[in-house]
């Protein structure tokens, strides 16, 4: 870890000790033997509003929540200049880690809570954003809380996009909890270029770099789009596996391995040749239902990830990859089913953004590798609204979507202290 | 198909109509609209042979059920020279068809009918044998009711062999149902090359040869042995799909998806070499429990099946798929955990009965073609144990283990009607 220098006395300490507390009672909540589960619009996620909220009225914060029930903490400046936020979710993936996302909401809040205790009125609003529904693996659609927050959620999403585990519509879940679908189908938006000056994300980094570095925290200069086939399939013919000849067989399994072999082929290339990219195929299964160890299977399901940092890229890949199931399909006598497309635009942070928190880590004693980010998150919608964003990576180990997220309280509080002397000087200007 | 003269007046007429009657019965008891389920030891099965003992108590046939209960049923013959035996199997696949087993079963007692109807009394015992759990996809073992017919089970596969549905043991199965598993145990057995002439089993096609052929009736050369892993894993690691780099990534899907694609280039140059093989990954599935789509997958379960007629063949397979691997794992970061490994030697039927079965279709007017099998049968077992024995195929469509099965009773009947020649002419000879 590099040598940190001493905080400056002017300036607010975030409270990481609350976020500390609130990891503890977080994980104790939302946790078991097999990780952390907190559904979308879920019983998990409900809880943790209710825990963030509970903090935020001891602390004193106006509190709102939107149509889609996204959470606003408001430290109030001394004008309704456009606010500096700082936000994250509070969702995971199923038997997830316990800091995804969380940490941009804790780390939102310890600094909140470190300005009022220094009695700090800040120039302009000082926010903490706590968005819903991030992890996309509960319902097939991105960024469903933050693209609320925008007015930006298509009308027919919230009748058509369902959610995984119960199969009840996005608007559904909604309305349960008390929001109002009807508002967000009308496009109603409780932020906008307007009234945001910029919108910051601190997160745990998911990938080996930082630890790689040796730094405690990154400054992120861009987010990764990406296309989705979630529900594809290759379709094939059943038959018994010591009697249908070699030259008859509809094979599925074989079919779906051709692609991934030949998918990992072009990212080789691809890569090579200097692209941005990364291909995965995470979930992968023959029917349990129909398959036998002694059976030519005849089925295979399977979801299709691909992210980059550039449109080309992607729509590459994407014509690509419709080209190689063509050919396999002739080779190997199967049929791909790619079902329903999904995914996001990449997103570009703002320069005077990035160059402020690699300053403010600099001013902290720290060097903050600027870094593109390979997964997606909340502050790309924010991006590509034309909203000033950033991102500020906390070293973290053993990647992200898994329980062994192993992130440091001290990485966590240079983090802390590097976003509390950037907000210190947005909210020190006279706006 | 083929022109059949007119049966010898001679010659007793199996029971064709008892059969049809045996084969609705078992469609409408043992399927549903998925198919027949009829499993090993389970109700399905238990169901068939309760049929079957029930009509050979009204036909006077002789009754004996096994330590395996395994059941014989014969009609006396003058002496207790060693019998004829026709038998197969009563259990099938899940969502399986009705002939896969039971053809062979109700031609048995379709060919008895016809001698007791004709008022016959064979110079030996014919006896219709109706094994149990032929389908190993219920228990990780093949041929486990022949080989309790020939006192061939050790004694710690009653233990350690779990049924895939219930996860109760071989042996908790067999003494549920009233079994001996003791005697099993012991190797007590009913039959032997001492006191068995042959062992005869009318058997569906599995594969597309007779309908490409045009005959009703072909004759088996040689059985395919296999070696399988039942229960094998790719082990990699999960990450995020997004900020885990290419090169560190431990994909089980990638990793399992190269050894499919291996393997399909090993069989198509030993294919090309004239070699007898088939290759089948029938499961292959990510972790339900722990797969996204976001997630590189840290898991893949699947089962490997592999058959030839040769020894020697399988022998190389095993070899390379093992070497295969190994190098999988250097390259892609992974590791296979291989499971147990079960498998059944090659078997090759007794010439004589093959010419006495070719002879005897001859006879009826059937050019009834040789060819090899590519599937398991109980015939194997008896044929490695030094039983003279034979397979009549009848013509089938759609292969077989899937609920489209399909023989036509026309072929049936040319079949009953070669095999009761064929019984009739070694019941016909003084032993």
């Amino acid at each position: 870890m590099s040598a940190v220098r001493p905080i400056d006395p002017l300036l607010p300490s975030p409270d990481v000790d609350l976020a500390e507390r609130l990891f503890g009672e977080l994980r104790a909540r939302t946790g078991d033997s097999g990780g952390i589960t907190r559904a979308s619009y879920g019983d998990g996620e409900q809880l943790a509003h209710d825990m963030v909220k509970r903090e935020a009225q001891a602390l004193g914060l106006a509190i709102r929540v939107d149509a889609g029930l996204n959470l606003a903490l408001t430290l109030p400046g001394r004008t309704r200049a456009p606010a500096v936020v700082i936000g994250s979710h509070l969702d995971s993936v199923p038997c997830g880690g316990n800091y995804d996302g969380a940490a941009g909401v804790l780390m939102g809040l310890a600094v909140a809570a470190g300005f009022r205790k220094a009695g700090l009125v800040p120039s302009r609003d000082l926010t903490v954003l706590v968005t819903r529904a991030e992890e996309s693996t509960w319902f097939n659609a991105s960024y469903i809380g933050s693209r609320g927050v925008l007015g930006l959620i298509a009308a027919e999403e919230l009748d058509t996009v369902t959610r995984s585990d119960t199969g009840r519509s996005l608007g559904d879940h909604i309305a349960a909890l008390g929001g109002d679908p009807a508002a967000l189908a009308r496009g109603e938006a409780m932020m906008s270029p307007a009234n945001v000056a910029c919108f910051i994300e601190p997160h745990i980094e998911q990938g080996p770099q930082l630890i790689a570095d040796d730094r405690p925290v990154g400054v992120v200069t861009g987010i990764r789009g990406s296309f989705r086939h979630r529900a594809a399939a290759c379709l094939g013919a059943y038959g018994h596996s010591g009697t249908t000849p070699h030259a008859l067989r509809r094979d599925a399994v074989v079919g779906a391995s051709a692609l991934v072999m030949a998918l990992q082929d072009l990212w080789d290339r691809l890569e090579a040749a200097g692209e941005d990219l990364t291909v995965t195929l995470g979930q992968f299964a023959t029917d349990p239902r129909e398959h036998a160890f002694s059976k030519v299977p005849g089925r295979v399901d399977f979801a299709l990830d691909v992210r980059s940092q550039s449109t080309q890229t992607l729509e590459t890949v994407k014509a690509e990859a419709y080209a190689i199931a063509t050919r396999i399909e002739r080779q190997h006598r199967v049929r791909f089913d790619w079902g329903p497309l999904s995914g996001s635009r990449p997103a570009v942070m703002d320069a005077g953004v990035v160059d402020g928190l690699v300053a403010a880590a600099e001013a902290q004693g720290v060097a903050a590798p600027r870094m593109p980010c390979g997964a997606g998150h909340d502050a790309a919608v924010f991006a590509n609204a034309g909203i000033p964003s950033g991102m500020l990576f906390i070293r973290n180990a053993n990647g992200s979507h898994n329980p062994h997220e192993h992130m440091a309280m001290a990485d966590f509080a240079a983090a802390a202290n590097v976003l509390s002397r950037f907000c210190l000087e947005i909210c020190s200007e006279t706006p």
